[in-house]
């Protein structure tokens, strides 16, 4: 008997070069632990309906847990001849149970094996992401609290716009995670069906009974259309386009505070750990792993696009292209796992540079707009105060001063009230004259810390 | 005063290339209605904090009006000088109003004006989209019910598996099609929260009130960081991504109704209407639709891949890279809305060849797997009953016949009740000898049928 | 007879939704001049040997040439009904010319002249991006000329390196606009191959001659396996390759100079005709253009992407999917095009700020690397000579100084030749040591200097 | 001392976690015996310029040479704390030599020691990819030869449109992969010159020789501008393009060969050692291997894509995010390598089914065109003859006849010289009708093998 699983109708051996092309052990081992799982329901299943005595499903479920160990110890040799994890847990079943072991796959094709195999892994890994979200979204809050009363300059077009809080900055990724979070949660509904049954992709003529099964493997319910799930891979392609958001998350964090390590903005000193040097230049203290989180965002994406142009154009049903949907799969997964994982204790053990970032805080005209809002507030309708702070600026660059350093006769010419005006210039004033709901008035951002700490406890 | 909203602080006049290289209104023209409408509650909501007076609001609401009706009769002249549809719309208000109409952007941002149109078009066109699908689904489901005795030839490996009954592998479909409007409806959610009151970045020190605007916008909730929001484009991105995945699914439709059409398939026959010919070949009649349905997913997945590289990266808050995520999110729905408007007429109006399809039934061993089955009920372990049947293949191979042609020999040595096994053999016995929940057993697809036929009623 | 050049063998008419989504003439209006050529020599050549009459021939190329300068003076008007440039033109020729017209798509079907009409576009392209390319590259010559002597802190990882001078910084972009210019010279000459006589697919039975075409469209030679012709893009896609170098070049000089207008690093003075300012915040000016190259370089690749996606699995020959190819090639040129041709006068106009640049050059022990090698040179094993200049550095750190600042007593511990190692020290000091070829070494960058005033004038 | 090269400006030791995140040895193991011999010929040039002493160098040579014989061997073990190949071999180095091995990484950085390795091996992967290109195209040839005289239907849109010969369609992928092979050749150039000696990004103060080093190393020439080595990664992008296309190329081979297997198409044989079959189903016999190669297209694809990423918008010089590159660089060429490995001896040894595909081979209407022509020949304007051509194939339709089956009096009423036009209907006449330079006219095929056959040789 062939050691494939498939060996009756050929003549002849497999090329070797074939063996190694197309091949997924080398990938899909990680699947072990829930391709066991699956097996074992299944053949409980089996049992029940009568496919297997209870004695046969008790020494396969018994038998496959063994080979689990095996494999968890490092016991198991992986050949490429075996093809896949699937064909070696089997074959392994086999040579302890003889013919027992041959009545497995009783009712199972190997495809929506693997399906189910991954939909209990993608599930698993949905809750650790969840896990490694809140982990940095805590950092952050930590940040956040750490640096409350601190004043950074907000930018838009990377130019200073106005002044902001520390922690509204930090709470801008928080809420960011969040929806990271959410969206995996919605992603989950569409992973937690059965698919196990479809068989080769028609169902089967045997008297199957997949609520047993979906109950011992706890998916919410069952898929309903063997094609369908035969053919299916959205749920993996959501879960890679949810990860490539998250990675994306990062990427925008880790530029944020590449820049903010420059000498030229100093912001934040980074802790040694995460930074590395230069094999050539001896001063070197770079922000390498902000670096690395911010380029594997590029294999995520990547990722991603590999799925959605692996599918397109497929007909029904399972066609062997699908295969190649794992590697893309677990090294989105590993690199968003890998880069949250350090971005919770790099955020942590970051500090604010205030020294430095207060020193140069009243450049770059933080409180022009709070100006104009003042004018605003005594009448000026909003384009002619815009085009008046905008004169004022000007007039500021000419003779390098601060809107604060203008005489009042510049104001005068524009309202009456002119020190209601000038109680808002300098970026403390003009932070604190915050009010809207969201915005970085420090009561608001109170608020919000508040919010997120009940939310993340 | 400048015809641009900024050019206070400008000395000179903005480079003419400069202008069309940097100009929306080509693009964003589209979100015409929807600025209309969220400025109008804007305006109102100033009136009601006291930021404009009752009639100052009540004369923008009205004249903004009429410029809506303007520009729906095609009476705006657009002008690349105006940058995009949002000075276009306050220019001409401030050309009626004069200074009522400069007050209009009081409290508000360029930035989140056009974020808080682009989710009021978003949520528009999931609506939108979700009628499209159902109407596929529609269709299908039609043609499913015209085809309910149509047996198919299932593939896996686009080579032959088992039968099928034809209303299952279109009912596939119509879950596929479910799965994206369900994602779309997950989408929606986190589009539907209102942007409007970030402002610049950091929100605004004037008294606005939020939650009035989001009650005339209908919107379910309201975003509660300034930063957060000013830099968002995951709402956008997230919709795309659903766009791709219902475009991978048309791609799949297409592919396989491509093949269906040609002289060696031959189970479809397209409407003409549908079709087109060639230029030289005059005998010819092409499925374009479906080759162009397939071509165009292209456009779409790389629309996805387009925003993701454009927010990849950047840093706090918004910067004008961001400019460009309207014409990769018009263009990807255009695509889909269009293939969607296309697919529902086409499937009801294509006609299965039943004839053709039958008359090569039986080519294929499509009854090998329900025979494999049989074996097993006739208690011979699965790997076994696969070997078996796995040589028998090879004989009728050999001896050009098929399985229903050899001798009960050839079945006696492998089961004592050659008649049982002999029962399942050819296309119809086997496809009748499905039972499992979700398989193609005609009472399976039967149920899925009404199951379908009330969800979609 | 139908409007259509194919409607023989249909009956009933095309549904009007299907002719919406079928049509190219929105995208493929562009080519006409093209177009018009081709057929000139297409019907010069079907009357060299004998397929139309030399009067015929002679009617065809003027009326050809009439219509070109009604469509050049806008009054052509385009319908959708008529599918696309090719048919209009044609059509245009029937109604003036009658049967002569009727004739000259002889021997040549739509695809072969579709794809003769866009490899001469696309060598049109290659030449004006050569132009285009050129003219960045002398912007950049005449900057580095201009700033000879500026000395600018050079970074990796964004974090101070060593001294660079700022030629050698714009010769760097000069060397990759260098080779973008290479890149397209060898992809014109696998566009400069003569398509037209592919027919159908499988040439034609018509006694044509296509030596007499290739000599007057001025192809290098001509392809020599008709179903290649009809099922190749290959050039299409290799040129938007290019194009995709060409933005990702483009990317990293707008990320760098939008770096450079920050406040924190003050290098760069912006013209303000190339910079925007904000609607609500009355004292920005934003480096608009540069984000918008930057983020326009998204759409770039993903047009790239698009046609690789589109020509993934497609069988022979032609299929209709690869009319969407013409789409991505525009909007790839229109946008490297449009970009290069702002990038010119945008670094013309542009000034490094050195007074700020220099005020700050001495930060970030950009003569570390330099200490380091005068200790090799004073025999110092690289590998040591590296652990004791980190040690200085962080002792500087301690102490808040320069390595110049530190006592003779920390470099004599080191080399007996204090002296030596001293003279390196300082900013100018360590960029004046350079000696290494195509270092920023004075002498090198000088003979760089001269080495592109000769190739590029 | 630390491990690391880079340890002394450092307190405290590298996270664990961030040593895992950062290794790339996993990945560049591949490269060591491109860095040994870059390494040898930097060693060289140190002694022939004085910075090294004749026996030092000879010293470096010789035991990297045994270095590299013992990771041959496999005997050296990684560890991901030396982060690198290039740490490993030199920290072997020192752990031999001491003081002397401290010397090698004199004047040179890792940078660009890692960009010197990478284009050597580049350049051997190009080599390489050449030898198996020239192997698939000669499997094609020699293809091609044993089916000279085959007609097979060729297709446009998938639906059958003119007879062509089997060598003529085995030949367009013959002209495909020639200029995939061109294209490497032109990209060999960009790769073949020399980076090393650009050291940290600005070049270095010591008195290195790289015309030496650019001998022993085999590159045409040497880069001039040292911050365009540091930050260029155009080669390595180009070359994976190439990759691009090349499995495109492929992937359009395997989904016509996946089509021509199926029950319907029936045109070929695959051996059974290049397919496998099914777990479940024991009938089939799947052509896993064209499925594969077609499905691994899009990691190549994305791979590009992730390339094209990495470094949009990445400032001067080098940033971490680039060491992301290799692993994108490795996996496209492992995938395309093997692909045309296996595709080589599939494609010799798969047979077309000739029996099969001649009896069906007048269905279609293969032979409409020719007639179409042979009535311009006739003196029937070419629009007029499409269209009349159009019109029998309607008749033929309903009669569901060939056109060789209509009566005389059908064509009488289009010319006058019935029996000229009659002597072009069926596939074998219509293909001995082709006479155009290019076509599958049988003259013109047998010259193109002949071609071939000696270019090939």
């Amino acid at each position: 008997m062939s050691q494939k699983t498939w060996g009756g109708r050929f003549s002849g051996e497999t090329d070797r070069r074939v063996e190694r092309f197309t091949e997924s052990i080398s990938i899909d081992q990680r699947l072990f632990r829930h391709d066991i799982r699956a097996s074992q329901a299944h053949a409980r299943m089996l049992a029940a309906v009568g496919l297997l005595t209870a004695s046969e499903a008790e020494s396969i479920v018994t038998t496959l847990t063994e080979i689990g160990q095996r494999i968890e110890k490092g016991e198991m040799a992986f050949r490429i001849e075996l093809e896949d994890i699937h064909t070696h847990i089997e074959r392994s079943l086999i040579e302890t149970l003889g013919d027992v072991g041959r009545k497995l796959h009783t009712a199972r094709s190997r495809n929506d094996q693997v399906i189910t195999d991954v939909k209990l892994w993608v599930r698993d890994a949905i809750d650790e992401l969840d896990r490694l979200l809140l982990g940095v979204q805590r950092a952050y809050l930590e940040l956040a609290i750490a640096e409350k009363d601190t004043i950074l300059p907000g930018y838009t077009h990377l130019q200073r716009a106005q002044p902001v809080l520390a922690p509204h900055v930090f709470l801008a990724f928080v809420e960011k995670f969040q929806r990271d979070r959410e969206r995996l949660q919605d992603t989950r509904k569409r992973v937690n069906i059965l698919p196990l049954g479809a068989a080769a992709l028609a169902g089967t003529t045997l008297p199957i009974n997949r609520e047993l099964v979906r109950e011992q493997l706890d998916f919410a319910s069952i898929a309903m259309n063997s094609l369908d799930v035969s053919s299916d891979r959205d749920f993996l392609i959501e879960f890679v386009f949810d990860l490539s958001l998250i990675a994306v998350h990062l990427s925008g964090w880790a530029e944020e505070w590449i820049l903010w390590t420059t000498t030229e903005f100093q912001f934040i000193e980074l802790p040694d750990a995460f930074c590395t040097g230069s094999s050539i230049m001896p001063h070197k203290k770079n922000p390498d792993v902000l670096e690395l989180i911010r380029g594997k965002t590029g294999g995520v994406i990547a990722a991603l696009q590999q799925l959605l142009i692996l599918v397109k154009g497929l007909p029904l049903a399972y066609n062997r292209d699908l295969q190649e949907d794992k590697a893309a799969l677990f090294s989105a997964f590993d690199t968003v796992a890998a880069s949250l994982e350090l971005a919770a204790p790099l955020i942590q053990q970051s500090k604010l540079r205030r020294e430095s970032i207060e020193s140069r805080l009243e450049d770059g005209f933080l409180d022009a707009t709070t100006l104009m809002e003042a004018l605003i507030l005594q009448g000026v309708p909003m384009r002619s105060a815009h085009e008046a702070v905008g004169n004022l600026v000007r007039l500021c660059e000419q003779r390098r001063c601060r809107l604060m350093d203008l005489p009042d006769s510049e104001y005068a010419s524009l309202v009456e009230n002119v020190s209601a005006v000038r109680s808002v210039l300098g970026v403390k004033a003009a932070l604190n004259a915050f009010r809207s709901v969201g915005s970085t008035a420090p009561v608001q951002v109170e608020s919000q810390l508040e919010r997120w700490s009940k939310q993340l406890a």
